[in-house]
C-alpha cells in the first residue's frame, strides 16, 4: 500500500510455503484498516502478462483511483523490461513463477490478480493468500468446484479478501440491469435470454483449446458470462439446467466444447436460455418481464456497451474502463468495507452450474436439479 | 371473380360432397387464367369470423388490390348482419357451417380462407378444395402431419392452389432478412435465435387452451413463428431438433404446452435456438453471421416491425397491412402464376418439426433427426 506502513509477516512463515496447500497458516490478518488518508492506493500485482493484462488490466491500473500497479509476475524476461519501464516498477516488485512466494515480503503489494491459464488459478490464488495478499482470480474461477472450495478456504484461513474477475458487476450497464430487476421496473421477470460467444478463428495452439490448461471450452470461457447474465437478469439462481452441445468444426475444437445451449428454470416459473460458442459471434442479454423488456447488446464486451428498453428509453452511460471500475471496487471493499461485488462464492456457484451443464450434456440433455439457494448473489 | 365470367361446375357434383374425403373428384380445374383485365379482383370468402378475421383479414381485404371480400362463413347470425353491412356482401354469399358446401355454386368466390380453430382446418380446407376454391389455411396448418398431407392431396386433386397463412413471407422486413441470408450480406450464417410468445393472461375458456381444438399450445400457435424465423434466418431446413418443456402455471395451462425451448442443427454446422411461450412476451429474430448480425424486434407481430444490423443500418420499410400483402401475393399467384410464397408443403414441414419437438420432449430432450431436404423452402 503506497505510503502506508504495513503489517510485517513473520518471514520464517515463508519457509513453510511449498506446493499449494490450504493447510498452511497465515500468522496474521492482512485486511487493511479504515480511516486511510485520502488518495492512498493499494498495490496490485498482476500474475501473468498475457493479452488481458497487457491491453486491459495494465492500462486500467493507470486510471484506478484506489489501487495501482505495484508488481508483476511473469516468466518472460522481455516482458519484465517492457512492463517495468511502462509502469515504473521497482526491480524488487518483479517476480517470476519460481520466486513468486517471496511476494509475502513485499509490503507494496496488497492485491494479487491471477490472470493465468485456468489450470493455474487455484495454485497461485492459494499461494497469494498464503502470502497474505488479497486475491482477484480471473474467470472462470478454477478447473472445477473442488478447486473453488480450496481457493475460498485458503483466503478465509488467511483472512484475505477474494474476488473473481467478473468485471461487469462494476460497470453501469450491468448495474442498471440489476437495478431494473431488483426494483421490478417492468414488473416481475418471466424470461431471460443470454448469449456470449466469439469466433475463435484458427489458432489451434492457444491454451484455451487445451483442456488440461482450460478445463473446458466455450462454456468455461464465455458461457460463464451468459450464466452470469441469466442470473443477474433474473435476480435469482437457477433451480435446474439442461444442456446440449453442438460441434461445427470438430477438427479444430478437438479437446474442448465449441458450442453449447442450456436451459434454466428459476424460482417462480421464470425460464432462461443461454448460448455460448467459440464458433459464433454473439453478445446479448434480453430480459422479458410482465410489463416490458430490456436488453444489452453488446452485453459483455469491454465496452462501450449498449442497451434498450421496451418503453423506448436507451440505456446509456459514459464509457469507462470496466477493469478500472472493477479493481477500484475491490480496493474499496478492502479499504472501506464496502460490498464485495464478486465474492469467491459467486465463482464457485458458476462452476457448480458449469459442471451441471457438462453433466446434462453427458446424460443426453437430462434436466439436472440445482440447489444453490442465494449462493453467490450479492 | 369480379366481372369475370367463370367456369361452371357441374352442380350434381355437389351431391357427392359429404364428409371430408380426398377421394372426391373435381370435374374441372379452377385455376384462373392469365390476361385478365387490369383491376380484376379475386373474391375471398373468410371461413370463421373470430378476432383475426374481424380485426386483420376483413380490414385488409378493403385494401387489397388483387382480391376482395366476396363472402363469409359464420355460425353467428349477428355477425352476418354486421359483416354484410360493413363489407357490402350479397345475401347469397353468406354461408354457415351447414350449407358451406354450396359455395361451389358461387362464382364470385375464388379463394376460401379458413380461419377456424385448428381442429377444423383440414375439414374445411378439403371441402373448399372440393368446391373448386383456392385455399388459404391459417397457421398452424393442421392438427398433425397426416392432416397436412390430406389437405395437400385434396388441393392437388382439385387442381386448386393452396397456401398457409404465414403472412410474414409477404412483408418487407422478413423479405429483407431472406435477402440478406440469400445474398450473404454478412457472410455465411452461423447462428439464429428466434423467440415468439405472448402472455395469454387468464382466459381459460379460449379454444387455444383446449387441445382437442388446437392440437397443442404455445408451440403450434406461436412456436411455428420461431420455427419459420429460424428457417428463413438460415435459409435452410434443420437436420435435427431437441426440445424442453417448461411449466409456470400448470393450473392454467392444463391441456396444452405453455413454454418450450428447442435447439436446431442446420447443415454446415449452423445452430439455432428457438423459444415459444403462452406465458412470456417475446418477439425476436437474431441472426449471427461471419461478418456481422441482423435482427428483427419485433419480428412477427402485425407491425410495424423493426430491425437493426451490426453495421449500424436500420432495417426500415413503410408499414402496410401484412395480411393485405399476403392475400394479394396469393391472388397474383393464382392470376399471374407468380411464386406461391407459402405452399402447403411449408405448413406440412413445420408440422413435421412440431411433431419432432413434441417427441423430443416426451423422450427427455433427445435429439431427433429431421430429413426435410429443401421441403417447404421457396
Amino acid at each position: 500500500m503506497k505510503k502506508i506502513s504495513r503489517r510485517k509477516f513473520n518471514e520464517s512463515f515463508l519457509k513453510g510455503v511449498g506446493v499449494a496447500s490450504v493447510a498452511a497458516t497465515i500468522p496474521t490478518a492482512c485486511a487493511a484498516g479504515n480511516g486511510l488518508p485520502v488518495g492512498e492506493k493499494l498495490g496490485v500485482a498482476l500474475v501473468g502478462l498475457g493479452s488481458y493484462s497487457t491491453y486491459q488490466l495494465g492500462p486500467a491500473l493507470l486510471e484506478t483511483k484506489h489501487c495501482y500497479l505495484a508488481g508483476i509476475v511473469t516468466g518472460t524476461l522481455e516482458k519484465e523490461k517492457i512492463w517495468s519501464e511502462k509502469y515504473n516498477l521497482p526491480k524488487e516488485s518483479i517476480y517470476n513463477y519460481e520466486n513468486f512466494d517471496e511476494i509475502i515480503k513485499n509490503d507494496t503489494i496488497d492485491i494479487v490478480y491471477v490472470v493465468l491459464p485456468n489450470s493455474m488459478h487455484a495454485d497461485f490464488c492459494i499461494r497469494a493468500a498464503r502470502a497474505g495478499k488479497h486475491v482477484i482470480c480471473e474467470k472462470p474461477m478454477a478447473m472445477n468446484v473442488e478447486e473453488c472450495d480450496v481457493i475460498i478456504a485458503a483466503c478465509k484461513k488467511a483472512k484475505v479478501k477474494l474476488s473473481v474477475g467478473y468485471r461487469l458487476h462494476s460497470e453501469p450497464y450491468t448495474q442498471e440491469v440489476q437495478r431494473m430487476v431488483r426494483e421490478k421496473t417492468f414488473g416481475a421477470i418471466r424470461f431471460v435470454n443470454a448469449e456470449a460467444g466469439y469466433y475463435s478463428g484458427s489458432h489451434p495452439n492457444q491454451w484455451r483449446l487445451d483442456k488440461t490448461l482450460s478445463g473446458g471450452g466455450a462454456l468455461v470461457n464465455m458461457g460463464v458470462y451468459s450464466i452470469q447474465s441469466a442470473i443477474y437478469g433474473t435476480g435469482t439462481n437457477p433451480i435446474s439446467v439442461s444442456a446440449q452441445e453442438f460441434s461445427t468444426r470438430p477438427e479444430y475444437f478437438k479437446g474442448t466444447d465449441e458450442t453449447i445451449s442450456a436451459q434454466f428454470e428459476f424460482p417462480n416459473g421464470v425460464v432462461g436460455n443461454i448460448f455460448t460458442s467459440h464458433n459464433v459471434n454473439t453478445n446479448r442479454l434480453y430480459v422479458s418481464a410482465e410489463k416490458g423488456w430490456f436488453e444489452l447488446h453488446p452485453a459483455n464486451s469491454y465496452g462501450p456497451l449498449s442497451g434498450r428498453r421496451s418503453d423506448g428509453a436507451e440505456i446509456k452511460f459514459p464509457h469507462e474502463s470496466q477493469q478500472k471500475l472493477q479493481m477500484d471496487d475491490f480496493a474499496l471493499h478492502i479499504l472501506k468495507g464496502t460490498i464485495n461485488r464478486v465474492p469467491g462464492e459467486m465463482g464457485k456457484r458458476d462452476m457448480i452450474i458449469v459442471e451441471a451443464i457438462y453433466r446434462s450434456i453427458r446424460e443426453g440433455g437430462k434436466k439436472i436439479p440445482l440447489d444453490l439457494g442465494r449462493m453467490g448473489i450479492v
